[in-house]
């Protein structure tokens, strides 16, 4: 028995806002028929009708909720706080708290996804705070790291959290079994790293939790796929996957450069042409997008703000897999197991 | 005028030591005539001397200085540093302290090295902790990036030092005119980051030092270049470097992949073959080889672990560069501003 899944759209937010996010939607339904059962769709009817006019499988499975306003992506994260009240955005995280929908999904601001998960959501039970989730290419399929972004300062048991709350996303979405789960540090003697690692690692030794904890990696370990799971605070984690995805597009420009350096080497290149197609597709990070708000009281998925329609695709795909889920329950056993451990030791 | 340079190599330390290390001085040597006047070669003498016999122009430049005991690679650093006394890496360092040379190189163990450095050479005049930088293949050359691993946890002050040493090493060993700087974070607004990083961006912009400052930097902008020379944390630093390499390592091993997942795919790449390396060798992490501990008091060059010949060589060439120029003395001024600046807020 499956469950009948609502996904609720801010149609308003990213560069490509709203044409991409619509002809996602269509290419969502077309590959997988039947997996969501309604979109409600949260944006300007006058530019989201002539769009759904033209596609047909998207047109019977939205539903268009007018809202006039939204949160510009250039916005400061002060002003798209302020501006964020009724907006598309707003609205499309509000369907989750109403019931009406299981899973929102936005490619806007951030910040304001952020605040609004915090306010309009609240926090899942025995999470403090919530972390952003990245899915990241690896000779294995694919990494999850968190946090990349939601918080700058993480205390060690803040970490433990995102470790319960990484497997389970690595369960779900990737499809792992038992997936492994790593502590991101400068190295893998226990000696290494500073204070709020070390002592994540002891809590992550002793907690008993239902998880398949494998101690210290660094950060080759992440590309390598040592780990399912890349457990790391905010600061550090948006710094690394910025740098891995500099260095993909370095090495992509650099290919491209020397085989436009001589005659013969284009002309090789031609031949070998659906291999770049393929290396560009295992590498490109459209093809992870849907990163996610976890710890939030409801589903929250950030799509990357300047995808396209086969990015939109996947982020609804990883909304789609997750509300089909029991993610909210199976993570609560651990999550409760470490509280209690954490009470014990602080009373 | 240029000065008689003597360098010193810990010939035993290194996965390929010594044999890639003195056929690294051969290369070297023979790349840059006359640039070195004397390598002063650390190591057991049953090893070298028959390697030197069959390298007729290291033969002619290195003076063989016997020493019996050496930090080994697998050495945990407690151990290193326990036998690292009269160990070659001891002597190597040792030489520079006594003024025989002027600047230190090995590839072994990067934890006894720092120690090692710190305690016989202490540390630059108005710089509290030492820096490893590294250098990284960008679109326009090198850039700079430090920390990279001696400071898992920075104040923001120790940050400021760092953009002053890292600036002087972009300028001489990477041969950039006003060098850029930029401070990494997590976004390029004022309101990012934690208190460190903004603490350190008021410092970088209030101080009236002679560096091109140019805010903050994203973990993408390294391989970008989109400054010459990027300032963080060892915790962070660490990280995204080796992010990067993993990163790098991945895509190498997609591309290779894809190649060979057909015959027509295979046929190409063997047209296009120099293309291939021509890329390898601009993503090498042999060819920026040579990072630096920044802010001791002498000059102490930390060669890749695994390095061959080709890579030794490049630290070769870093060591030479830096001890040709007046390092010490450029980046005093600057020193002296920031120390003269700290000591009237706090008094």
């Amino acid at each position: 028995m499956s469950k009948t899944i609502c996904l609720s759209v801010d149609a308003m937010g990213g560069d490509f806002a709203p044409k991409a996010l619509v002809e996602g939607i269509e290419l969502f339904a077309n590959n997988n028929p039947g997996k969501v059962s309604k979109v409600l769709l949260h944006g300007q009817e006058k530019l989201l009708k002539p769009l759904l006019d033209k596609l047909p499988i998207a047109a019977q499975l939205c539903e268009i909720h007018h809202t006039e306003t939204y949160v510009a992506m250039t916005d400061k994260p002060s002003q798209a706080i302020r501006r964020a009240r009724g907006s598309s955005m707003w609205n499309a995280i509000r369907s989750v708290k109403t019931g009406e929908a299981d899973a929102a999904i936005s490619a806007g601001n951030t910040g304001a996804m952020m605040v609004l998960g915090k306010v309009l959501l609240g926090m899942m039970k025995n999470v403090h705070r919530p972390a952003i989730a990245a899915s990241w290419p690896s000779p294995v399929g694919h990494s999850v790291v968190l946090d990349v972004g939601a918080n700058v300062v993480c205390t060690a048991p803040q970490l433990v959290e995102f470790a319960i709350l990484g497997e389970a996303f690595s369960r779900i979405v990737h499809k792992k079994q038992n997936p492994s789960v790593g502590l991101l540090n400068v190295g893998t003697e226990d000696v290494k790293g500073n204070d709020i690692v070390r002592e994540a690692d002891k809590l992550l030794r002793g907690a008993q939790l239902d998880i398949n904890y494998a101690g210290f990696v660094e950060g080759n370990d992440i590309s390598i796929g040592r780990t399912d799971v890349v457990v790391t605070d905010g600061f550090t984690g948006n710094v690394a996957l910025k740098a891995a995805e500099g260095t993909a597009k370095l090495a992509a420009m650099v290919l491209k450069d020397s085989l436009n350096s001589s005659l013969i080497y284009k002309l090789g290149a031609l031949i070998s042409r659906g291999a770049f197609l393929k290396m560009k597709d295992r590498m490109d990070p459209k093809n992870s997008n849907g990163g996610l708000f976890l710890g939030l009281g409801g589903l929250v998925i950030k799509s990357h703000g300047g995808t396209d329609a086969i990015g939109f695709a996947n982020a609804l795909r990883v909304a789609q897999r997750m509300a089909a889920s029991d993610y909210m329950q199976i993570i609560q056993q651990n999550l409760e197991l470490f509280a209690g451990g954490q009470k014990d030791i602080s009373s």
